[in-house]
């Protein structure tokens, strides 16, 4: 349910809408938006009268949410929503390019890698300090060492970084450096991480399950607005399919889905999706030309070095030459890329 | 294998080197092409020695095939094919745009979208004549009588007609029409009917099946470039996963993946790939974005009433406006779509 | 709908109530049972009055049928099916088991397995004549000359041979030596060849396609039951799923399901739901168990040496150790298996 | 790799080449078991020389193992993993039955279901306290309560107690009470979740994500048993298809599959394998019949007022009437259920 009031209501009715809310068991949340002011209502809804609240002042108009999900839907909120990183606004016409290695794998490495990114005008840099892998005998990362560098790349360099907190335990140290979380595949339905990192009021990147729906990855995201935190970035990084040719199938379906669905930004990560590094590219603006916002791309100085995924890594010379070619499509969709 | 020999050999030659290829028991393709001249070998490959045929005069080199499809291979066949019909250049730097209603349902209904599909620009038309259904007590489609009215578009309009052939009853009755045949998702395995088809020598629209790898899809192209008609059009239409938020999903890795390993051309059915009309425009953008020669995309002059898939259905108005944002991405991509 | 009448209603009244149902432009199908009288309808429902029907003499009951199958369905038939093959009646208290090679490679090589099943007290031998193949250039089947040796081997041992019709063409030379025609998973949505098969009245094991739901292997069972066809084996082989350990995923859900909503026999195929030998007598187990009137199992005389399949295909002492498992499990399942 | 050595080599022998492999920088691994003494080495395998440890006294054998999982594999123990929960056996001959309601209601509904239970003669109690939900709104279990009435049910009725923890926090809570903890499917991957588990030395049910593959559900169950327990009891509980006439599609081939390639037991969990109560007992048969070691199933005292799963939970008679055939189907796979 939802509950739309005079977009200058005074303060006093506000509250007085938020305790009778409270009141039924349920749980007010004030949804953020500049051309309505509205309360979604979470909880057990066969309590909340309709008629009741049409009945209180400043309140106009009272709307039932149809999908699971509630605070991540445009029904809820049908204002895109913009989620601002250190001046970078993502959500809006500007798209959000995020490139860098699977894995910080020394010093060295990222500062090398970290540097061409900037020098093309990328601004937010991704990089695993810690790696979920399915073998327990795989590189799981640098960890604590690598999420130091991460550190002195952002000090040094002025990048924004986008690291993946695996598990509890972790978080304090990645928000330490992290401007953006990731959430990774394998933990879209970790709920007890998601709701903790949710309460860090961080930017997060929350990838899609590998068999996860697309009611399922809202849902998730359900998880994390419902603390308040509207700073959800969606990422589709494709799917589970019988198709062998392709180490996974992106459904870049889900992007005009989503935007039909829920209010928040949607981006698209090619290079697990297809997971050969020469379909990149293709995949890459096929993303943008399906109205995603922004691309999480690995790159890499030396893939076929590379400690993990170099196979699915674009080195800097094609990544260039993709980005440019980006340029060229954004206004195509009514988006702009700024290098600078 | 794969033996290469001089462009300009003397017939005799060539025709030496075939002949021993039928010695073995293996069958000779002289494939098309205008940078070298290239003649391939299928069947039982134990027997071919290659330093028997290097020997042979004009033979320059000779080349193993490493997939299972051999006459639709990027190795047997370097360039790009280029399928002509009457005129219209297809796999080429201009996109096919092919539209129109799922059947054809009357007279009226074919020649208003038709002449509306014209009026824009369009130059071939889509309408089912033989509808395979599901169920035995859904509308099959008005047969021969949509048969005849999709004739008096073609004579009248002069527009290219894409239409399904069914079975091999149909065939002789659908190519008199057709100007290409297109060979629907559910017989992409139906052997028979692919290898009659191909012996026509008409132009082929072969849609991947539902849960056909992109491998099985080429092995049924190689049916029919096996009886020496290179004129296959390929086309994804999305393929069978858990998602339920869409009809479909439509894998677009497949267009790079293809694009890479066969010669042949590829469009994209976003239609039925995503199955709902208002995700229809993103998909198409993303196809072409990502790579292929081209859309079939269903068009109806009144979407709500259609006999079948009225729900995927763009009306003419979006549809217009999505071939005026195709003709903006299409530069991007190296492609231009000249409507007129 | 269904129209349900007294058991020994005079024949004028079920010929009123017939040409009723044809003056609505829908099609009457008496339904075959012992236990009631019963008329089904299709066709455009909305045209028939229940109330109408109920005012008829010797009408006891209409029935509404909610599936989108409907002479298939138990709404319409509570009964279970029984095929007699020659006095043998499939879909009852007894087993059906079909064994055999993948193909018939030879006359030795078919009289060879063919005598050693027959001894075991196997009465259904399963081999291609024609075989459907992914490739153009894997074996095809030795064709007529397959069937030929298929028929010398049932007028020899007095076998009942259940082979494939792959296409139109060969529909009634299948037929010349068949006792049950088999429907591949490639043609389950081939809806001509389907009708073709099931207007020779000849029973037909119809498998389930690679990609099909439960729903439509249904639909493709009612084009032929429509066409007054009852005797339809069903046969589930396994679904293409993500998983790459086993050629396909075998799903035993479907057994239970099927008997829930449908009349008709269904048996499994667990050489191609597995595909690899060694893991098919516990999946053979498993689908009598699930409630499977039968398997359909793959056996060759020398399984390393066969020329398609042979490593789906058990030998024969490992068969003959599987029915003697299988004759102890059928009493537990209400079942019984006759070796003789 | 894997040293074998005698039987009875001296400890000191032992020891020495305990040390090298560690001196390698690999790790070292004694494998339990009768009749051969096994040292397993995991690692960077590329500085193993097998040549230097047959050198070694007492040393016999040194095999490669193939899988990308080590420990868990049949490779490294090719006898039976025999699991040992209060006197219970589990993976020999005993089938193992764990059965109960999806979440603790109350204290009333637990002990009603688990004493109707126990008077059947079933040992292993299922009930979860926290439960894992695809929406932040849904029911998520008693917590704390609920374990405290499961602590219960174990005092006083001696059952043991099956349930999960869901996360870091609640793994001291739930060990306290649980003699098998349950890893949910949802936390498959949850790799830091699954390592601190399997530090408890307690048993553990792994059950498999709805789209990983039996290989990766053994390299899961390897990040367990790498840390020397190997109380691991796998789960096949169905994985995700384009099927959606069953909640999931129960992949019964993952048996056979995984007792060929594994020692360690599985069992089968066809509540959610099929998701419809009435498909539950065939299924369970069958789960059985494939060489399962036992089965996890939802019985709840009044499934039409379950908080959650309540068309998927048998009531107590439906469940008693399966235990009967179950027992009747056991010594047919060489199996027995003792019920008392």
């Amino acid at each position: 349910m939802l509950i739309l009031m005079g977009l200058n209501s005074p303060r006093e009715h506000i509250n007085q809408v938020k305790e009778k809310i409270i009141s039924l068991g349920c749980t007010p949340h004030e949804i953020p938006g500049d051309s309505k002011l509205a309360i979604g209502i979470t909880g057990p809804s066969d309590k909340v009268v309709k008629e009741d609240f049409l009945l209180m002042p400043s309140v106009e108009e009272v709307v039932r949410v149809s999908k699971k999900y509630k605070l991540v839907s445009r029904e809820m909120k049908s204002e895109d929503t913009l989620i601002n990183v250190n001046g970078n606004i993502i959500g809006g016409e500007e798209l959000l390019i995020i490139a860098g290695p699977c894995s910080v794998e020394s010093r060295d490495q990222i500062f090398d890698i970290a540097g061409q990114l900037k020098e093309m005008g990328i601004k937010f840099l991704r990089a695993g300090a810690y790696k979920p892998r399915s073998s327990p005998y795989a590189f799981q990362g640098l960890k604590e060492k690598g999420l130091e560098y991460l550190a002195d790349v952002k000090k040094e360099l002025g990048m924004n970084i986008v690291t993946e907190a695996l598990n509890q335990n972790t978080i304090e140290a990645v928000c330490n450096v992290a401007d953006v979380i990731q959430l990774g595949a394998r933990n879209m339905q970790n709920f007890t991480l998601i709701e903790e990192i949710g309460k860090t009021q961080k930017p997060i990147l929350l990838k899609r399950g590998m068999s996860a729906t697309v009611e399922e990855l809202l849902l998730s995201a359900e998880y994390i607005v419902s603390q308040n935190n509207y700073n959800v970035i969606l990422c589709e990084r494709g799917i589970r399919t019988f198709e062998t040719a392709t180490r996974n199938t992106l459904d870049l379906n889900a992007i005009p889905v989503i935007k039909k669905n829920s209010h928040l930004p949607i981006i698209v990560d090619p290079s697990h999706g297809v997971g050969i590094w020469d379909k990149i590219p293709a995949m890459a603006m096929a993303s943008i030309a399906s109205g995603a916002d922004g691309l999480i791309v690995e790159v890499h100085p030396n893939p076929e070095k590379a400690f993990s995924d170099g196979f699915q890594s674009l080195n800097p010379s094609t990544f260039k030459s993709l980005i440019a070619k980006l340029q060229e499509l954004a206004p195509v969709v009514n988006k702009k890329l700024t290098l600078n």
